[in-house]
């Protein structure tokens, strides 16, 4: 009994890993859409995040089916909390990721980054694509020894992101352009946040130590 | 049995209504050091979002808590299920009523918002109050007939966020206002947006109706 309800943990798992990996890719083709003002790369991320969407239903439909089938005791109790909230993150991940996508279907055919900008975007996408990849390897293995590796990712967001705001004012741009970009580099800087969170959960998960960032 | 249970049931509810009464309070106090540049009020904001925090980490305990100690049926799951969903989305606005209040603290002694934007972050600010006090209401009495309340104050909270940011680049300031601008009015329509996605919650918890937002 024990053991099948372990695998049913392990098939509610393999949704969460299924959720990062659509995540991933489509902050991977949002980021590309972006800087090539690609509108069909964006409007196919756009209709993708239904299914992400649709998986948070299914997470939590798996996880009453479970509870009512069995009687969990406390640590696997915790799992499924844990589930429920890496399912939220994960869902936000999507939203971001769709909102790039958005904003460059706003502007098109004109680029939303402004020239200038180009490689900081560029880097704030590839980091955002490396973060979705370690946190699907965390996932998949439970992995919580590579979970600080996200926070390399979140750090470089997070310097991007001031870099842009920083440097805002003084390039020359107008209120839309300088708006426009500060959101977008929010965008990727809140899915950084959101990876560290879901790898702080499954630290907190295995080893059962609270290093839960409640920013 | 059944009756103790619902009675932990109504006290895992009273720390969601706690929650939500905090995050109104320090949505008032940050709208309210927004307008009148009051780092003191700011600060206090800043500080009181370690409660929210403690408080998320409650719930958390409370769940597990009940969950080993009964054996709950699905109608019971799913509304545990709610709260930590609930949980999530209320720490969330006290993460974003904390960044309104730093924001003051980084400009301050000069204001963030613009004189011509006053009335329009004054609106925003009423708009977040009173979407939160509806809350308190609606997680309190269960009500879910209020529910549908909250989507007007959103409403007006998108419209004004929409308004700001269609005329930022018309009104002539430079880009760290308006970045400034932009960024103070998405953090309001944000905290609109969890109300929403609680309220429907609530509705999904009483009626069954998935009314949920996954925007």
């Amino acid at each position: 009994m024990v053991n099948v309800f372990h695998q049913h943990l392990d098939e509610l798992n393999d949704l969460l890993v299924d959720m990062a990996r659509r995540v991933g890719d489509a902050v991977a083709k949002a980021g590309a859409a972006l800087l090539e003002v690609d509108t069909a790369a964006a409007e196919a991320v756009v209709a993708a995040d239904d299914e992400v969407n649709a998986l948070q239903f299914k997470v939590d439909d798996r996880i009453v089916e479970l509870m009512t089938q069995y009687d969990p005791v406390a640590t696997d109790l915790r799992f499924v909390l844990g589930a429920v909230r890496i399912s939220v993150d994960l869902e936000r991940m999507g939203d971001l990721a769709k909102h790039v996508a958005k904003s460059v279907l706003l502007r098109a055919p004109a680029p939303v980054v402004p020239e200038s900008l180009r490689a900081d975007f560029a880097a704030m996408a590839d980091a955002a694509v490396r973060i979705s990849e370690k946190l699907v390897g965390i996932l998949a293995e439970r992995d919580y020894l590579q979970a600080s590796q996200t926070e390399l990712d979140d750090d470089e967001l997070d310097a991007i992101q001031q870099r842009i705001h920083e440097q805002l004012p003084s390039l020359g741009y107008g209120p839309q352009t300088a708006v426009d970009a500060a959101l977008l580099a929010r965008f990727f800087e809140r899915f950084g946040d959101h990876a560290v969170r879901i790898s702080h959960q499954v630290v907190y998960l295995v080893t059962g130590d609270v290093h839960l960032d409640r920013s």
